[in-house]
């Protein structure tokens, strides 16, 4: 049986490789380590990506508040 | 006896293939795996499509954040 | 005696046709199956259409995030 | 002795012709049918009127969203 | 003995004259005459005013969405 | 000891002069006299400054809109 | 055992040097004093910095509104 919650789908991520999409347009990839229900996330690892996908820089552990983001998406 | 109310019909949609559109003008086509009351929303076999409906990029399992929906409609 | 909520007269709209004016102008005609509180829609047989009226395509059965819409006027 | 509460101001132009202005800058006149705590607002006989007050389009019966409102005032 | 509650220093300007501002950079003055914890607002004997203070329009009694407005200053 | 909530710290600031940036880019200095969990706040004294911090207008006590404030800063 | 929850980890930055960037596309690096569930946040020594990280302001402890903040790193 699988659940059909998405932040069950979400939790699935969770230490695992995922891309997240900005409502600025910027975009992260790194480790997802942490999200609550406000989609809050910390990213472990982060690096900002340009649109093809190359790093821009990179930052560590990040805190992105939840309601600036639009997608996460696992790599 | 029909339901009326909106996530009800939504939830016929799980595990079929749908239309996505963002407040950000973003197009995603893929099967619906859950949402929730927030509209928080996971996508499989997700697919970013341009207007006309040409893929753009595939992107797998995609989680995206209720606020950022505009329209979710059956194919 | 008559209802002043408009929740209740957005109710006599329903399984009529209705148009739906979104924050990013998009106008959608179609009947109406279902709404909630946050005014999250179900709109069946629905068409996009351009500001004349006039239809630029046809999407089946649409759900409309609430906090997208600004009016719906029925027909 | 007078309500010093906004909406039972505003429930005084019930059944009263008001212009509604939008955040998108559109406006409408009409007959106030309904209100609730959230602004979600019924006029009746609406008709949208351009920045001179010339009506440009008679579209009935509409619920307005209430985060859509500016302002409502009576006429 | 002075209160250090916002909404109580905004009501020490109920029934006075007041100039409201709004995120869509209108402007508003006239007679505070109530409020609520949105800062739902109605004034009376409102004037729309222009940058320079001139009086653009003069519209009686308005309500004013809370959401909308950035700055009630008293005169 | 000393508290670590965001409010308490502001709270320190109270009867003292402040700088309040809003996210329309206006700039107030004046003295902090209320403020609550929203964030509305009301400054006494208030001067509307310029990007240089000169003062463009003096307003007197102004209550501003909780969800328009960027930055509050001690001076 | 490590904690999972955002702002759990984002705890661990207390009294540690952070950059915040700002929806208005503003950053700011400073020490992290405090922060609450809506990511009201104070910083301390803060610095407004340039896009290359170049200091432009010096100003002191500032309170940031949550809503505006997009990104916090630690450093």
């Amino acid at each position: 049986m699988t659940s059909d919650r998405p932040l069950d789908l979400l939790n699935e991520a969770k230490n695992k490789r995922v891309m997240v999409e900005l409502k600025n347009k910027q975009r992260y990839v790194g480790i997802l380590k942490a999200f609550d229900i406000h989609i809050n996330t910390v990213i472990d690892e982060a690096q900002e990506i340009d649109e093809e996908g190359n790093p821009k820089r990179s930052i560590g552990k990040v805190f992105l508040r939840g309601d600036t983001i639009v997608i996460i998406s696992s790599q």
